[in-house]
């Protein structure tokens, strides 16, 4: 039987996780086509990639004036949003990082696209509007996050909605820290993860345990079920990368080795698994203990903090996220410490009057709106 | 919407697996209906169980000349056969112990039934047979092992074959045991398992990991895999009932609190699942850790004699499974010491020549053959 080969629009190509997508791609060719690839400042990176993928069309983040087309004479230039709609894309890579992946995911949304979501902002952002334009127009977002890829898998042929979902957390580099050793947190010890290599804005809400925030928030809005029957356990060994528990008490759980390439792998190969040797694999003749932990929302109130807007809804979870990225963005610059994050955060969010099932533009609005008031906090602190 | 009431013949009713299924019926009689009752010579319990569920039919060990319905006069006599083949019965659950199973099995297959299969050895000894019956007759074996209940759950809904199992063992009671220590296990310690609550059998069959050997078997031909691609890892919580690693390298664990009425209800409610108050819950806020290990063949040499037979196979199997029901019905009555039941299986096994694609009168009379080897052996040894 011929395999019908799937043509990827990849948004964000130059990112940890368009890298890797464009690895899977590389390894089967006659699986997966790129006919767009886009990415922001890495202009370098993205030539390398257009004469290797030969794509038709391109999208970057043009400097003031310039000519569309200039470095890329052999690609249509499109915007974000018009290639993440593009009737040559059978799957839209979102893997844009922060709020700029909201319009291209509603665009996507909106064509019926299926969507490898890698973006979680837009999600906890504006789920409510992406899931219902999701539905209307018959899409499908095929999650890439490790835990909501586990998930899915998870659920897969499964009848009845999951009682609750168990989304594990390596508990990052930071763990064992006490309160007092917090303090004196440095850029180069947050960025070093111990079990996943990610980008630095992801990496920094692990250490933060945001990062598990926002994705209860996430997982509240891809699988239909309530903030509170979403739990958060500990599990540094970052084998076990997610669990759903059924109403009989029946219990799956997603393994593997901790590599971004595999639930990659399978939101564009779903709903085929690929052999893939390039991917590692569990040793079954080594298994390591597997151990879980309750999280420490003491240590880690930006877990606790994503929670409650998830909890409160409407604007909250878009604040929540303008004010991490800012606050990231601050740390990574060396302007705040890393205790400062959670505080900004918080700071924002009681600051802010939710509106309740908002319309985009008043989550841009809102998030606008939390950015300023983060950097004000953070000068305070500074 | 009406539920359909599925009517259920349970073939070892007053066994272990045979009384928690009727917990299950007990719990959710608007789901379940009993229509026959059959048990070996444990008349006193099976009179207790028609007066509750008053089955349409029932069968038990006949004493010689005793009359069909002496004990049970509103109730039909069957034969083992004639019940797991008859119309009446949705799901037929055979939970008969040992080689007397494979006639209502065979009998089930051939009927097209549902079969709630906990009866391992009629699958070990004839499983070509069965599979080819339940195929032709568009029957359905629904697996109750909580090994392979977990594998069944975890291949839910997945397109392509599994590229291994790893089957979990908790490795029994004698698991830190040293050679030396085992020559000298009682009856009372072998009967003594560390997590499961099993019958007589079955539990000497988990103490000497012979069960695993026997599981392995059952694996290769309810899921249609090579031996070689089951694995056995020991895994001493029985909390990950077993595992499935896909081509992908992504795998899939089955979890629960060890409790044979979750495999049990799994099997009758399939494809739903049902909640039911009176199965034990996991504990996510004390969660153990969990642990695998490679098994030790050197101690535990059945687990080594289930797995070779299971490669050579045609009549091999059926030999271990009858040299196995004569080692541990020795030792259960105090003739044998625990380190000599798979010095009798292995004596058993090396003397038998095998039959490839043996016919069932051919497996019948191997095991025949292979309870009077084992015997003999015995007597030689005690």
């Amino acid at each position: 039987m011929a395999v019908k080969v799937k043509r990827l629009a990849v948004l964000g190509s130059t990112g940890s996780i368009g890298r890797q997508t464009l690895d899977i791609v590389r390894a089967m060719p006659e699986r997966f086509k790129v006919v767009g690839l886009a990415a922001g400042k890495n202009l370098a990176l993205l030539l390398e990639q257009v004469k290797e993928f030969r794509p038709d069309f391109v999208s970057y983040t043009k400097l003031k004036g310039e000519k569309a087309g200039k470095h890329f004479s052999e690609c249509d230039y499109l915007s974000l949003e018009e290639m993440a709609c593009h009737t040559d894309a059978d799957v839209v890579v979102i893997a844009v990082a922060g709020a700029a992946g909201l319009g291209a995911t509603l665009a996507a949304a909106q064509a019926g696209k299926h969507i490898a979501l890698a973006n979680k902002e837009s999600l906890v952002a504006a789920g409510e509007i992406i899931t219902a334009a999701v539905k209307k127009n018959k899409a499908r977002i095929l999650p890439v996050d490790s835990e909501h890829s586990a998930i899915w898998q998870c659920l897969n042929g499964e009848k009845q909605a999951p009682r609750r979902i168990i989304l594990t957390a390596s508990g990052g580099p930071f763990r064992g820290y006490s309160l007092k050793q917090m303090e004196g947190i440095t850029v180069a010890q947050a960025l070093a993860h111990p079990s996943w290599k990610m980008g630095k804005k992801v990496t920094i809400d692990s250490a933060t345990l945001m990062n598990k925030g926002l994705e209860v928030i996430e997982a509240h809005w891809l699988f239909s079920i309530s903030v509170d029957d979403v739990a958060v356990l500990v599990h540094p060994q970052s084998i076990v990368h997610s669990l759903v528990e059924f109403v009989d008490g029946s219990v799956k759980a997603q393994l593997s080795c901790p590599d971004m390439r595999l639930p990659i792998q399978y939101a564009l190969s779903y709903p085929d698994r690929l052999s893939n040797q390039a991917l590692p694999k569990l040793d079954w003749n080594s298994f390591p203990d597997l151990v879980f932990e309750q999280p420490d929302m003491a240590r880690f109130p930006c877990l606790r903090l994503g929670i409650e807007a998830g909890k409160k809804g409407g604007t909250y979870p878009a604040v929540l996220c303008a004010a991490d990225e800012v606050a990231v963005d601050l740390f990574l610059a060396g302007r705040i410490k890393f205790t400062a994050i959670p505080d900004i955060i918080a700071g924002v969010l009681e600051k802010h009057t939710g509106v309740a099932h908002p319309s985009i533009d008043a989550i841009m609005s809102a998030d606008s709106r939390a950015r300023q008031a983060a950097l004000k906090l953070a000068g305070s602190k500074s």
